[in-house]
């Protein structure tokens, strides 16, 4: 696949991303006023114009993995299953499912381990799960091995969730994230960090990250993969 | 197209019209509380469960569509043309551009006819166009067929967004639009019963729906046109 394709396709991954930040961040969510360092998109706004933003996100993600159905590198056949998965991964069994299962369970007051998983396990893997159904497709990869990869990017992306519960409720100044200490305490958030012993829990994202940290393949990808796992496991932002 | 292709493709624009609904009633768009004569879904569910449910609902629109990738009646290549438009009609250039510049225009104060059809024009038109391009691909119609029915179905969008915005200025109760009276003053929401006299503008909406009315064809369509165009300018609800 040419690079400008898989540009294309990874910048579609990344609109999804960003506009899910936008939302995450409103007052009806998660109520965080900062993001990266700076006010959230609702801040510097107003919540409507922000709302507005991350669905134009949304649309343009769906628009430009569309135009791939042109593109002689891609086709419409596998453009159409890129579409069906994006859908898939965004939707009520993706994501936006995910985040209405968190909101219910700050609503209830569930915060034991079997839910935060099955809350992180919808609402942050299905992004890592699309970037693997993404590369696999454009790649033509046989389904066994884009089975295989699914199944490891989503893992890494529970992993990368379970540290991030544990950053933000660090008791230490500049946790990185970019985002004021606690405030998923202050949002009655179920995270890891109130869950779990700190140490479980990294053991836990670790061992998640394994299948991801042990790809394997050709060098450098083999190196790269493996630091990546280590980063997402001990990062401190 | 069989029957169950059609019905899948016209659920699917209704998945993005609900959504749409769920978004404007809510506090940061239009903030009203009754839709169809029952509490709003945020009333009902809260700010963040509605939400999501129009997330997932765009997200089930996307993927309904993009199911018919498969059905052998419309197949990759018409999918695909299917969720390009889906995209490019919901996003910045469409909708919810319209919504934005909606948005915009109060926060200023703008409330000039000018003004007021370039927001119909980008925030009702875009559904009804799509609902043209739907029909338009399946039945394999001339790029030029599918043109002129596009603009037909965007003018009768304006027109039937003029006749909305009428009915929720009159002055008697029950104006069948099953949400508050004046709820579009209360918002401070530019509309055709502040920037034009009634008569004038139900005058342009008749005009705007006259290529709709005369559309033609077979028996009973042809009637069947000419009723709606008639009952989108006359209604009262």
């Amino acid at each position: 696949v040419p690079f400008a394709t898989a540009l294309a396709a990874a910048l579609s991954l990344e609109w999804l991303h960003t506009a899910s930040l936008v939302q995450d961040d409103l007052p009806c969510m998660d109520d965080d006023p900062v993001r990266r360092r700076t006010p959230s998109a609702h801040v510097r706004h107003g919540e409507g114009l922000a709302l507005l933003a991350s669905d134009a996100l949304v649309a343009l993600a769906f628009e430009d993995v569309a135009a791939l159905a042109r593109d002689p590198a891609v086709g419409a056949e596998r453009a159409a299953t890129l579409l069906a998965a994006l859908a898939r991964e965004l939707g009520a069994g993706g994501t936006v499912g995910g985040q209405a299962l968190d909101l219910l369970a700050r609503e209830r007051g569930v915060t034991d381990l079997r839910t935060l998983l099955e809350i992180h396990r919808h609402k942050t893997a299905p992004l890592f799960r699309l970037a693997a159904t993404v590369g696999a497709v454009l790649a033509d990869l046989p389904p066994a091995r884009r089975a295989a990869l699914e199944a490891t990017l989503a893992s890494l992306g529970v992993a990368f969730q379970i540290v991030d519960d544990l950053l933000d409720a660090a008791p230490r100044p500049g946790n990185g994230l970019g985002r004021p200490l606690g405030s998923d305490a202050r949002a009655r958030r179920a995270t890891f960090a109130t869950a779990v012993r700190h140490e479980r829990a990294r053991d836990l994202a670790r061992t998640l990250a394994v299948p991801f940290a042990t790809l394997g393949g050709a060098e450098p990808l083999r190196t790269a993969f493996a630091r990546l796992a280590e980063f997402v496991v001990v990062r401190s932002g």
